[in-house]
């Protein structure tokens, strides 16, 4: 096969790449982090380069212009290699910058260091801890083993009936009790009924006992390091998962993930993003590595099977059934993630294939299960899951939402990072009153709470109607037509943003986030229907995932994303993922409680085959509902384009290009 | 370095070995097996090699007569490499043949089928074994994940409350059960209170579950394949101990393996035997290695610590502390050594350093803990080991007897392989009446229960009197004087011997000897004391141990070996280690039956720091012994050297020139 090389600008990385591989796929090699939502199936257009010089062999596609075409640009997955090449890989097409974060402790349940600890929820007794133990030196009337000596110490202090030890300690263990004058640490594993000496160390390491708590998302991944004697988070790392490059939600990369091969390379990307983040967190809090000796990660089924170098397959095959729901604690170092070579990695256990770990620990941090209050939680992402319930019973669903919260599917969308706008206000005619740009500075585009807040206004200023068209004498000149012939609005003009281009909303972009809203409205409304209750029923909802705490309430409720109730009654969960694993890193009676009173107790609402929501579905493709009745405290707020209108938009859920229905997105 | 090839003969291997190294470590290198019982410190003379040409640096010894080292003879251990050497390793000194074995299941006290079974003294229950399963298909009603399928479907069958999958499993798991269509056989391992899903293979593999027995003796290996299913001995094998040439005993080969290079190279030594032992059975039964998945060993503690790659430095340093009595099941593999990958190896636990696997196994298999009755067991090897008690209470102790009893320290000795003396007659004057050779032929040399016969047999017809000094009027012209100077009498003359060298026995031989008897009788007189009983109060005498079956009880007690009580009382175990091993391999309920009724029950007497030992073992260094009265029944059977003797030969046990007194020999 003939080789070529292939340069990316402007990172100046070269690397060498086969005849007939797309350009995608020697990015990924090259470590260059390109956007790809549809994880290379040429549908999403977001992998977009621009080839400087050499040959190439491109596929003919719908979302490059003809402009952009004769600048070169290309989308890299349909873009094969037939020469030496130099691509430049735009700012808009990267994966990069970190992921804006959820405060550090924004649980406003309750702190982690009040909800666990003496005389708190939980006791602090982490799964994996340190026992400092002072043996007596043996003697002719009592010369036991060095192992039974050790277990005997153990034992005088708790009650540890089964205990277990490995080769590797046993054969270090008598030089290391002589040379430390039988002063030693042992490093305890609690697992079942049963407690594994994981590792013994000479004289006392006790006081360095680090644990790291990680949100494993499909977007972002979150690390904080942990003191897992005082409870305290001494650093906290994010990055974007680097998965992305190979599908942007959990069906395109189980898509992908058809081979070993490609579960090994999923997986590997994972553990080196993971591994990236621990090496942050070490230089940040200037620990040593070998003393963190237990990771405890939440994540979706999903990314917990690729984590685990699981086959997800299953997960989108009816009837969805993971390989595993309580994934055993592992070694870390198993799957190649770097801290203590004996330490244990434990996922958080799922429910079912649509609902994992983290929503698992969105309920455990809103102590909803505490309560005897009806309470709702939402944890909207591109996956939308919820659980309503409380102390008694919990029912859970999954929706499919669809891309547009993380800026997915829409003209000049993009995640929450550096130069997303989160927040605007529009006055008449759709000029900007007020903007808010993460990090400051110029817009590079426009983010999930930064188009709820642009739909809202617009609507309020009656620029679209409640069908999410533009109303033109209400825009103020701002409207136009766009290249593919339908109309969009101008938020910023060229000279205004970060990249010279104008930032604009068409009517497709807020089509698509209309479907995206109805999904979560309706799969709200079905789950009410279900336990036969209403939301007025309601004492909390809770609100978490990726965009949830930059929601503005009251416009969330304006375009029908959420239920119009009292508004005190909603509650940001933050990030609950990296929460709750913070929770069961400190306290294995948290994971005992996760395991019976959460995951096992959660019953499993099917929406794909509820008739419900298939047949009512369209009635929420309005701004808020077509049945304005639903929205009470909103009759008299609507604009211009208000009034029920005469059809529904469409039948059934839309499907997006790079996913199935409801559930199966 | 220089090195140099040194070739032996007559097997025709050729090594590279460096300047200086010496031809011991050259011929291990070349695995050839040559007999070492010092492992290599030049103090036991059985290293014999020819050098037929090339440059060698020897140092002086007094092992060797001038007419051998003119003929070219040098111990292999003190002769160093100088040039390119062809090295001739004769016939005596090499470790070879298959070791004589006691009957396959010289199990006199109930075979192993009627032990292990259905309505037997235990259940059959392998730790290890297999369950086949028939899942049913999962349906959008039933879509728990795979490995909740499996678990539900096990849980159904048998009580499981903790169960446990590794990651290797669960990534196979959801394509095995799918293209199997659901039916499966589950490899379960049952641990502590947890059960390890340990491998899932697709349909029913239930009717394969294979597991070996094995005695890792410190001479003998010897290994049993058996049907867990039928209880049934399908092959069985034995071997040699390759360790043998780096040391005869277990104090020499701990001196040995003073380094982590040393440890590995025995651990590879016994590894390499049982791995060729294995592939041995397979020949034999014609079954796959993949459907051998358990292995039970039973060992004394030292070979045990070599086998698991433990430090056993702290066996033989006061106070005599073990790395470990209960030994973790293991992988298998995790020491090298090849059955199925997912396969355990348990080892059975032990008492105390010097009370081993063994030893526990030999109780096991003669059920004197299911009886009232008060038995005594002595397994004689190089250690003796002797337990005394019952159903209520067990007492044990270990004394060195030095390696005469394997025919080390002996001119002509050697182990019981073929060309041995096993049994002899003498007719006055010392001629021989009938023998019995091992394999038959020409006798090679005289191994332990020949030297019994022997001895009892001069004594018998007066040619040694009872301090075991020849009387030179009654041996009829046998009587010559050795090389050394002291006296020896010719039992075969060499033109009837298998190397053409007469075989003799010296009175040194003799001494030895009757240290060796007299420390294990004295041990079993101690021991009565120590728990205030006489050797009457004993309703049985279980003898174990390499030559045990081979014994002849009469004479035993002749010459003060066992004691002297109704001979109808003394039973043979066989080979106690592999059918106590078998037993545990069929049964779980027998390993803890072993463990809490026999090794932790088993209270250790130190024979070491008893006066009594100390200061009555010199009047055991006679035929039968120097108080006539405890051998009532031989009173009128001593030959001419009766009477009681004016003084003792020596205070104190014997140093024996490789290992210490009493118990640390």
């Amino acid at each position: 096969m003939k080789t070529f090389s292939v340069k990316f600008l402007p990172d100046d990385k070269t690397v060498q790449a086969t005849a007939g591989k797309s350009v995608l796929e020697a990015a990924i090699v090259a470590g260059i982090p390109i956007n790809s939502v549809c994880g290379g199936d040429g549908v999403c257009g977001k992998c977009r380069v621009i080839v400087k010089s050499g040959q190439v062999e491109a596929e003919p596609n719908v979302f490059l212009t003809r402009r952009e075409i004769q600048r070169g640009m290309a989308l890299a997955c349909r873009t094969f290699i037939q020469g030496d090449l130099v691509i430049e890989v735009p700012l808009e097409s990267r994966v990069g910058g970190v992921p804006q974060l959820a405060s550090e402790d924004a649980v406003r349940f309750g702190r982690i260091s009040e909800r666990v600890g003496e005389g708190a929820v939980f006791a602090r007794n982490p799964l994996c801890r340190k026992e400092y133990l002072e043996l007596s030196a043996p003697c002719l009337d009592d010369n036991i083993s060095d192992q039974e000596r050790l277990y005997r110490e153990l034992r005088q202090r708790r009650d540890l009936p089964i205990m277990q030890m490995g080769l590797a300690i046993l054969q270090k263990l008598p030089d290391l009790l002589r040379k430390s004058d039988w002063k030693a640490t042992a490093l305890l594993g609690h697992r079942g009924g049963t407690t594994e000496v994981m590792d013994v160390e000479a004289g006392n390491t006790s006081q360095k006992q680090l644990g790291i708590a990680l949100d494993v998302g499909t977007t972002t991944v979150v690390a904080h390091l942990v003191d897992l004697q005082s409870s305290e988070t001494l650093a906290t790392q994010a990055k974007y998962n680097s998965q992305i490059s190979l599908g942007d939600d959990v069906i395109s990369r189980i898509m992908y993930s058809s081979t070993d091969t490609r579960r090994k390379q999923l997986r590997d990307l994972i553990v080196n993003d993971i591994n990236d983040l621990i090496a942050g967190l070490m230089m940040a809090s200037k620990v040593r590595l070998h003393d963190v000796t237990y990771i405890v990660c939440a994540g979706n089924t999903t990314m917990v099977h690729l984590l685990l170098g699981l086959d997800p397959a299953n997960i989108r095959r009816d009837p969805y059934v993971p390989c595993v729901s309580l994934p055993p604690a592992i070694r870390a170092v198993e799957i190649g993630i770097k801290i203590n070579p004996r330490g244990l990695l434990l996922a958080l256990p799922s429910v079912s294939s649509y609902v994992g770990g983290d929503v698992v620990a969105d309920v455990l941090v809103t102590g909803m299960t505490d309560s005897p209050d009806l309470s709702l939680l939402i944890d909207m992402g591109t996956n939308g899951e919820l659980v309503i319930g409380n102390a008694e019973w919990l029912v859970c669903c999954s929706a499919s939402a669809g891309p547009a919260f993380e800026g997915g599917g829409i003209t000049c969308g993009m995640r929450a990072t550096r130069g997303a706008i989160e927040h605007l206000t529009l006055s008449a005619g759709g000029a900007i009153a007020e903007v808010s740009i993460v990090g400051g500075g110029k817009p590079l585009g426009i983010c999930g709470s930064g188009l709820i807040d642009a739909i809202a206004e617009l609507l309020r200023n009656g620029c679209i109607d409640r069908r999410g068209r533009f109303v033109e004498t209400a825009c103020g000149g701002k409207l136009r037509e766009a290249e593919s012939g339908e109309p969009e609005i101008v938020l910023f003009p060229g000279d205004q943003t970060a990249l010279g281009k104008d930032i604009v909303l068409t009517e497709a972009d807020i089509n698509n986030f209309i479907h995206s809203k109805g999904a979560i409205y309706m799969a709200a409304e079905c789950l009410m229907a279900h336990v036969d209750l209403s939301f007025n029923d309601l004492k909390h909802v809770y609100i978490a995932g990726g965009f949830g705490n930059y929601l503005n309430i009251e416009r969330g409720v304006e375009i029908g994303l959420l239920p119009d109730i009292e508004r005190q009654k909603f509650h940001f969960v933050g990030n609950g993922s990296v929460q709750g694993a913070k929770i069961v890193l400190l306290s294995r009676d948290a994971l005992a409680y996760v395991q019976t009173r959460i995951a096992d107790a959660m019953t499993y609402f099917e929406l794909s085959s509820d008739h419900k929501y298939m047949n009512e579905y369209s009635s929420c493709l309005f701004l808020p509902h077509t049945n304005i009745e639903k929205f009470p405290s909103l009759r008299n707020k609507i604009g211009a384009g208000g009034g029920t209108p005469a059809a529904a938009p469409s039948a059934g859920p839309r499907r997006s290009a790079t996913a199935g229905s409801a559930r199966r997105k």
